[in-house]
């Protein structure tokens, strides 16, 4: 991580951009860097994240993990497309801008930062503490990715999260459920009616006041995403799910970017072996997360869920709920927002196409840091794409979205700036 | 496991049985020998078994687990209270009256197993197989236990078993349940509601059928049943659970003793380990065991439960069935049967007080084997207790109990015999 944020903030030195250092959190440093020289034009903060997920499970790899290695069109290696290619890409473009022009067309703060993937645990501290010299109209992002190979997107919404656990306990220690069942609750009995009470059988989130604040897509919207290139047959093709399910009236675009979720992550208890050993557990334990829209609060969906668990645990087991370690608001970037009106130009212009405008169904935290932080809108203006096995074994990069994002990244500077 | 056979054969030898032999199964051999010398008389069937759990976890025992320690009046080791201690009771008293009298009261024939602790897995072979040499009148269990160490009590009844695994398939791997959320089925949300679905409100098993042939217990039974020495408040004490619970309109001694149950042994599915990892996962699995009780069919109540299982099964998964390891129908000895009026008798006189006649929440599937394939009821006569850390550290047997059941045993054997 160290030699990472050093040769990292040397290739911003080198591209010209000047206060290069890293900022110290309580993890991982930040590696900041910043070119100012335009003062009539805007300021924009460029976010990306230098640190990669584990390449484990190692024997699946096909190329050395840690060696990029190109095959055909496309550079196999962790991290290429989640986020070193994609981050890469943007210093490649304001040293080329420096080198040519000796200045931007706008002014450029830098912030990579180095635990995206466990969780951006102290960039909003950091963000808190350095929030003077982080001022900017709003921030590009350089991680995030697009919808398809097939097409130009600009991601404009993302989930936001909220996560917790509960346990559900019974007797002091797993009992013979031949001896005791019948006389005592089971925890795994209590746990599972809980889960279930958590939706209808209409898909909807059972929770009292779950929906409160979430407002319907308005008809353009829904207008705009059931013309998608969206088929149910190719998603099910490529999950391998028997069908498609949720909230009854939605699509599943609908359903998986602009409704809610409440999802069980994990759910265990009692003997999970080999065999049979019939024991009455002493406790069960579930992990669940939603994923929120705007309208929403993470701790207010929280405490509804809290008091809906409370109210429908039965006699003969005790309850106990755990804060989860995620929360976040949803985002959604206006749609006269600047940066989406020249980000959609400068894609049509590069692709040959109009972008299509897609939702996210995940959640990326900083969106929310930079936010309720710093004040300021993300636009993600990523050249990945989601199918690169991010986080998993043989991730790749397309080579020619390298290119792409370069043409793209100086146009979008162009386009934000004083030439634009 | 082949020293401890050849020993107890070496053992009823020098007590005086005949044709005393190891006899094979594809497991473990059971060890057999007879005295047939009372042509009037009845012939009884004295079952036991030689074989003791592990004695692991090592670290939690007080005393070598596998050197009999006396500690007070109580001696220490693995088996010694099961079955072991209630085991060599008997072949001394065998042996006690035969070197007294030259011949027993009655004819008995012994058949110590090896493998009761991994399921009885021959048994059912080996007893079908040498059906002609192990014809007798009934069975008598030196295994079993009694209900509490402060009064004598007799086992009269237990519970027969089902049990089954489901599986709930989704998409072909886990998936982040941020972009996929609410556009498939959750495997866990699906099991969750199918176990849900198994009870309702009243605690009571909602499978259609499940109680079809269940009789409710005799008013006098029932009666009984209240009479004992039964305190759910020390109840909960000693299991540790925050309160009684299950089918409405029975007490705890009912519900475990005389009304089926339908319970989930184990349920896992999902991201399980520390912190949070948001997967909409691939699968969900379910261990699931009844108890059942006179009337029910093992077989019958697993189709009804297969059939409500796919009955609720939504869209969007796969349900995959499995049959368990366990099925054994319910046991009850009449009773008017000779063996329990006689048992009863023998139990006051030992204990200068009447016995209990309790039912039992467990199953024991040589009951059901000796009735299934030998035709023959099985009078539990044990004096282990309930409390003596059977399959756990520090399973003991009270000494006392070791001269009380020669007693009783003998006492029985003569008042079954031609001297009752």
């Amino acid at each position: 991580m160290a030699r990472a944020a050093g040769w990292l903030a040397a290739r911003l030195e080198r591209a010209g951009l000047e206060d290069v250092a890293l900022w110290p959190t309580a993890g991982h440093p930040a590696v900041y860097g910043h070119w100012l020289g335009a003062p009539e034009a805007r300021t924009v903060l460029v976010y990306g994240h230098y640190d990669v997920q584990p390449p484990e499970p190692l024997e699946l790899w096909e190329t050395p993990p840690f060696t990029p290695t190109v095959v055909g069109d496309r550079l196999y290696g962790r991290g290429v497309s989640d986020d070193k290619g994609p981050l890469l890409l943007t210093v490649q473009v304001l040293g080329a801008l420096l080198a040519a022009q000796g200045r931007l067309p706008l002014n450029v703060k830098v912030l990579f930062e180095g635990e995206e993937e466990v969780g951006s645990a102290h960039l909003g501290e950091l963000v808190a503490r350095r929030a003077a010299e982080l001022r900017a109209d709003f921030v590009i992002s350089a991680d995030g990715g697009m919808w398809s190979a097939d097409f130009p997107s600009l991601t404009v919404s993302g989930r936001g999260i909220a996560a917790m656990e509960f346990s559900v306990y019974g007797p002091a220690r797993d009992l013979h459920s031949g001896r005791h069942g019948g006389g005592l609750h089971n925890p795994l009995h209590a746990a599972a009616a809980l889960v279930a009470s958590l939706h209808g059988e209409d898909g909807r989130v059972a929770v009292p006041g779950f929906y409160d604040g979430v407002a319907e897509l308005p008809a353009e919207e829904r207008a705009a995403l059931a013309a998608l290139p969206h088929s149910d047959a190719a998603y099910l093709d490529q999950t391998g799910a028997p069908d498609v399910y949720g909230e009854a009236g939605y699509g599943t675009l609908e359903r998986q970017w602009h409704r809610p979720t409440a999802e069980v992550n994990g759910l265990w208890g009692g003997y999970t072996g080999e065999g049979s050993k019939t024991v009455l557990p002493a406790e069960a334990h579930v992990k669940l997360s939603c994923r929120l829209v705007p309208g929403q609060d993470p701790e207010d969906v929280l405490g509804k869920l809290a008091a809906h668990l409370r109210a429908r645990t039965p006699p003969g087991v005790r309850l106990e709920l755990r804060p989860g370690d995620h929360t976040g608001r949803a985002y959604a970037l206006a749609p006269d927002h600047p940066g989406r009106r020249a980000a959609l130009n400068v894609l049509r212009d590069v692709y040959g196409q109009p972008a299509l405008e897609v939702g996210m169904g995940g959640s990326i935290p900083i969106l929310d840091t930079f936010r309720s932080v710093l004040g300021l809108e993300t636009l993600l203006f990523s050249f990945a794409v989601g199918d690169e096995n991010i986080h998993a074994p043989n991730e790749f990069f397309r080579i020619g979205r390298l290119y792409e994002g370069q043409e793209a990244w100086a146009r979008l500077l162009w386009a934000l700036g004083d030439g634009g």
